[in-house]
C-alpha cells in the first residue's frame, strides 16, 4: 500500500446558510455546522483511504463567530495523521457574507475515521505523507492530540454507566 | 432570578433512524447524531435559562456503537452546571434494535450554551441546583471540564491562523 | 408470549419548530404534526411488539392550540389497548413557548397498528395490561373506539368509488 | 363575495415514493401521506377562500394499500362544504406502479379548514356551489359529518386532562 | 408494443413553495424548480414507457417570473415525442398568489428521458399519438429541437476537456 | 466599480451522494444535480458582483455519466462573462468512486445571474478580467452563447401560450 500525500485529501465545500439551518436569531445551528464538518472529515479519510469509513470521534469545537442567515459557509478539510486503520482529519469552517465578502472563522475541528472493509471490519490505510510546513506541523502535533483523545475517552468511559 | 432544579431542564427525544441518516452500510451518519445532540442540548438550555441560547462549545464525542437503519434512537439531556451566563448540558444517545430491544450506547457528550437577550447579547440564567447523586457528582466535576476546555480552546486558538 | 405493561411502550419526542415546520404565520402545518404523531406512536407499538408494524388508521385529530416558530413541541405515547394483530395507541402533543415557559396543548390522537413478520404479514401481539387509572380507563374506553372506528371504516369504503 | 364552484378548488399532486418516505419494508410512512393530505387540502381552501387558512381538523383515515417505494402517489382535494368561515375538503390519495401502472387507493380523507385575516382572525368565505351529482352528494352528507366531528370534538376534549 | 396518447402521460404537480425553497428576498431558488421539473418530467416518462427512466438532457431554461414564498406552485408535464429509447416531454411552471390569484408563467421547459430495462440498459419505448392541435404542433417542431439538442451536445463535449 | 478576476469567483463543493439523492438503481436524480448547480453557480455570481443574485436562465445541460448513490460529487464554477447587471457563470460537475477513485464527468452548464440591490431590481455588477487560456476561451466564445440563449428565450416566448 503506497503512500500518499496530504494534499491528496484535500476537500473544499462552499454553500449557502439556508432558513432550514438557522434559528430565530439568523444564526446556524451548531448541529448543522457538526453535521457538515462530519461529511467532509469523512470524504477527506476515503480518498486517503480508497476505503469507506465511519467516524470515531470529534474532538471539541469551540464556535468563534456564528454563521449567519445567507451567508456563504466553506469547509476545508485534510487528513493529518494516520494510524494503522485510522486517520485524523482537520476542518475549518469559515463564513463570509456575500455582500461586504468579510470573511470569518466560525471554528475549526480535530476527527478520526476508521476505513473498514466490505465486512464493516477496520481496514489498514495508506501512511500519510506531510509536504508543507503547516502539514508537517500538524502532523507532528497529533501525537498529543492522540494521547489526549485517549485520556478524553477513558473518562468518557467512566460515564458510561450514568 | 430564582435557582432551578437540573430535573427541570431534563429533556427526551425519541425516534427512528431513516434512509437520510445513514451511510452504504445502513450506519447512522455521526454529524447527524451531532445535530441532534445539539438540538437537545440547546432545548435543555433554553428551558433552564428561559431565554434563546446559542452553542458555544462541543466536548470531544466518542462514538461507541454505531446506531443502525431502523433502530429507534433515544436521546436525554440535561443542565449539569452554570456560570453567569453559561451553562454546561450533558447528553446520552442511545440506540435500541426494535426487534431484541437490546439497547446500545451511541455516546455522551457535554455542551456548553450562552443564554442571550433580544439583541443576541449574552445573558444571565438562574443557578443550577442539583439534587440525586448523579446530578452532584456530575456538578461537582464540571469545574475540571471547563478547565479543561479553557486549555482546549487555547489551543484551538494557535489553529486559527492555518 | 408474556404480556407487557403499558409504561413500557411510552415514547417521549421533544424537539424545536423550525422554518421548514411552518406557515406564513409562523404557525406549523397541521401535517407536519401528523407526521410526528405517526412516527412516535409506531414506536410505542414496535416497543410493545418487538415486531415491526404499520400504520392502519389514525382516528380524527382537531387542532387546539397551533405550535409556533421556535416552540418546544412536546409529543408522548404509549400502547392502549391490543386486539391479536392490533394496537391502539394514544399520543398527546404540547407545544411550550422557550422564553415564557407556557404550556398549551396542540392536540391528541389515537391511532391503530398493526404488527408485522417477515414477510410483511399481520403477526400476533403481547397483551397490553394497563396499571394506573388513566392507562385503565383508556383500556376500557377502547372498545367503544374500536366500534367507532369500524363505522367510520364502512362509510369510508363508501366513498372508495368516488 | 361571491360563491364559487368546487372545480375551482380543485388540486392535484403527483410525485415519486423516495427513500426519505419509506420504512424498511419500503411502504410509505403513514404520517408522510398524512402531511401531503394536509397540504393539497390547504390548497383547495386557499383557493376557495383567497385567503390563508389553518386546520381545524383532520377526520379519522383508514390506510386500505400501502404506496411502495418508487411508486406514483397522487392526491386529489376539492372544497365540499363552506361554513361561514370554515370549510371542509375531501382528499383521495392513490398510489400507482410505474411499470405494471396497477393502481390502488391509498386512503381518502375529509379536513376541515378555517379562512384567516392578516391578523390571524377567522375569516368569512364564499359559499360553494356543487355542481357534479357527486360533487351535490357530498355537500349533502357533509351535515351529518360535520354532526359526528362536533360530537368526536367534545369527546376529545374529555382527553385534555390526560 | 402498442402506441399512446399524449394525455395519458399528462402529470400535475400543486404545492406551496415553503422558507426552506427560497432564498433571502423570499423568491424560489432556480434550482428547486429544475429538481420538480426534472420530478414531474421522469413520472410523465414512466407513464408513457411503463418503465424506469433516467433523465438524458434538459434544454436551456428562462426564468420569466420568480415564484414567491407561499405562493402556489403548479407543474404540468406530457411526452411531446418519442424516439426508440428516448422521450421528450414538456414542463410547464405557473405560480399563484394565494390571496390575489393572479397566476404568473415561471418557465417552461423541453426534457429528454430514457427508458431504462432491469439492468439499467436502454430498453423501447411506445409510440407517441398527439392528438390536439398543440400536441401536434409540438410533436412536429420536436425534430428541430432534437436537431439543435444534438449541435448543443457537440459542442458541450468540446467542454469536456476544460 | 473596479474590475475583478474570474477567479476570485470560484467555487467548490463537494459532498457525498445519498439516499434520499437517488432514485431505485442508485443513479442521481437530473433535478439533484440541477438544484447543487444553481447553488454553487449563484454563489460564484454573488462573489463577483458583491450583491445578491437571481437565476435568469440555464442553458441545455447533458448528463453524460451518472452519478451513483455513495460517490463523491465535486461542482465547480466561476464567472465566464459579464454585462451590466447580468453574468455569465460555467459549472462542472464530476464524480467519483470513493474506492476505485475513478473520476467520470456528470454533466457541465452554462447559467446567467442578475445582480439585484435591495428593492429587487437589476444592479451594476463589475467587468469580468479573464487571465488563463481558458478563461480567455470562456471570455470570447461568451458572445456567442449569448446569441443563442436570446434566440432560445424568443422560440420559448413562442410557448408562454401554450
Amino acid at each position: 500500500m503506497e503512500s500518499r500525500t496530504v494534499s491528496e485529501s484535500r476537500v473544499i465545500k462552499t454553500g449557502l446558510v439556508l432558513p432550514p439551518d438557522t434559528n430565530q436569531h439568523g444564526t446556524i445551528f451548531g448541529g448543522k455546522v457538526m453535521a457538515l464538518i462530519d461529511e467532509v472529515g469523512a470524504i477527506s479519510a476515503m480518498r486517503h483511504a480508497q476505503k469507506l469509513v465511519v467516524t470515531a470521534s470529534i474532538d471539541s469545537v469551540h464556535f468563534i463567530n456564528p454563521a449567519k442567515l445567507g451567508d456563504i459557509l466553506t469547509l476545508e478539510s485534510f487528513v493529518t495523521w494516520t494510524g494503522k486503520t485510522s486517520m485524523e482529519v482537520f476542518v475549518r469552517v469559515t463564513s463570509e457574507n456575500p455582500k461586504t465578502q468579510v470573511k470569518k472563522l466560525t471554528t475549526t475541528s480535530f476527527l478520526t475515521f476508521v476505513a473498514i472493509d466490505e465486512n464493516g471490519k477496520p481496514s489498514s490505510v495508506p501512511q500519510i505523507i506531510p509536504e508543507t510546513e503547516e502539514e508537517k506541523w500538524l502532523f507532528e502535533t497529533a501525537v498529543a492530540r492522540r494521547e489526549r483523545r485517549h485520556q478524553s475517552k477513558k473518562e468518557f468511559e467512566s460515564f458510561l454507566e450514568l
